[in-house]
């Protein structure tokens, strides 16, 4: 939970509120509640974004209050293909002091989401949870690959599901082909991994089985802070759902979350988010399903 | 009709025949017959590689034969991503002064494939035929918008359906979105535009439709050489085999044409090409029906 300054080729925002946990939390509560946040944020983090929130089922217990902290700042620059961009400024503030407590409360979760933050992290929380959750799934990037790469280890053998970009697969595996890649990475640990393409969409793989989900083809994309958070709130909030762990239901996730992610890119921070119905969000999918299906028969 | 040497980060050949005519001819040969080539070659291309093409109805009357002189050259060597790769030579050769004259044996061609060559000389082609195509695809790249964009521009209002890459879209059109780029090129003659994205798939528009084909997961890409031209040739060769030039029936030719393309690439220059069977080919189509189906009833 933090805050983010963001300019793109479309507008500039100097202040407004980000962070994966609420951009996930975004996501998921479309699907399923409680959801039960984990972080630490200052006191100068805004009430009416909490208000917010928990009107939609999202729970704040395990969310650390620092009232003279600050909450995280991150800014940033896409640059013209929206693929690439720079970070102007990372103030961790409250960030740096992060040990995360898990309220007794929580002890029930049975879908674990943990965003990317840094490993040992990551590893505290899971090893908080009395009971393992049926489901575990990961974010992380290549930041960790070079500064943490032994935590990173040590959490990929405790969760069920990574979530991981191209390029950040190539670097954890060491192999460039994708497909390669995938394999030396479930023999790391997770027996599910989701690797995200951007605009080019996203890959599921399990043992010798494999998935892809296209991204939408949109005529504008404004801003794509939060695309992956919400994707993988998205993926996680349907799974929360059905409470289906299957392969053939995490497919099905995926499109969920990649229909989530193509409204988050439509406007600034998590301000779609905010605005869109399940009326939205069941036409965005049957587009999905249009992009993709053809007829065999005809072959 | 060339020879081409290669050099991938798996090996290197000195001289093999390439050229867009033979993969095209090769992927399509799968689907239909006769296929009337138009090209121009040395007295150096080899006998053997006609009569093999010959066998799967294959004809030549079009192709001019220049007996003292030599085939066109072409030498590159890929990058290790495979999607980027240098020129090492260009010998134009024959090449120079090829002026195609189409036999009277081909006018009843109904389905025109225009490989990527000077719009001026894919012009002289359509012009020649008496009867206008049922159906006219053509191929081209940034070589030709920089240095004949004139002509370009005229042979678009003369064709069906363009086949470019995404750079290209954005280079033709001027638009970054190629949604926005799709929506431009189409004003300006083809009513269907297939965008290429190698390893990331290929997208259909025709006016506000949509559809996106995957490419395979491949374990290994050895050469990529040839793959676009093979994808073209599988496209027309399944809408000549089907005489259905409708939206639908383009979707299935781009998934025929995806996994002839994805057998291209699994060796050096066309040799794959000539080892496949129907089999093999139906059952890398139903790879990709596995690869984006998914069960929308669970949302």
């Amino acid at each position: 939970m933090a805050f983010d300054a963001l300019e793109t080729p479309f507008g500039k925002v100097d202040k407004i509120i980000g962070g994966s946990a609420i951009y996930a939390a975004w996501a998921a509560s479309n699907f399923t509640k409680p959801i039960k946040q984990v972080s630490i944020i200052g006191g100068d983090f805004p009430k009416e974004e909490i208000t917010a929130l928990e009107a939609r089922g999202v729970q704040f217990e395990g969310v650390e209050v620092v009232p003279d902290g600050k909450s995280f700042f991150w800014s940033g620059r896409y640059h013209t293909d929206l693929n690439t961009r720079d970070t102007l400024v990372t103030d961790l503030n409250v960030l740096a002091q992060f040990d995360p407590k898990l309220p007794d409360s929580y002890q029930d979760c049975e879908f674990l989401m943990l965003g990317n933050l840094a490993p040992a992290v990551q590893i505290s929380v899971i090893n908080q949870l009395k009971k393992r959750p049926k489901l575990i799934v990961m974010d992380t990037m290549n930041y960790w690959m070079a500064s943490a790469m032994d935590d990173l280890k040590k959490v990929l053998t405790m969760v069920d599901v990574l979530m991981v970009n191209d390029s950040e697969a190539r670097e954890l595996s060491g192999e460039y082909s994708i497909v390669k890649a995938a394999l030396k990475i479930q023999q790391m640990g997770p027996k599910y991994l989701i690797i995200k393409k951007g605009e080019h969409g996203a890959l599921l793989f399990h043992d010798k089985q494999i998935f892809f989900a296209p991204a939408l083809p949109l005529e504008d994309v404004f801003d794509p802070t939060g695309a992956g958070d919400t994707f993988a709130g998205g993926f996680i909030g349907h799974i929360a759902h059905t409470r289906d762990i299957s392969f053939n239901n995490m497919k099905t996730a995926i499109i969920v979350g990649s229909a989530l992610a193509s409204f988050c890119v439509e406007k600034f921070g998590p301000i779609r988010m905010k605005e869109i119905s399940k009326d939205d969000i069941t036409g965005r999918i049957s587009e999905f399903v249009d992009l993709v299906d053809f007829d065999i028969s005809l072959v």
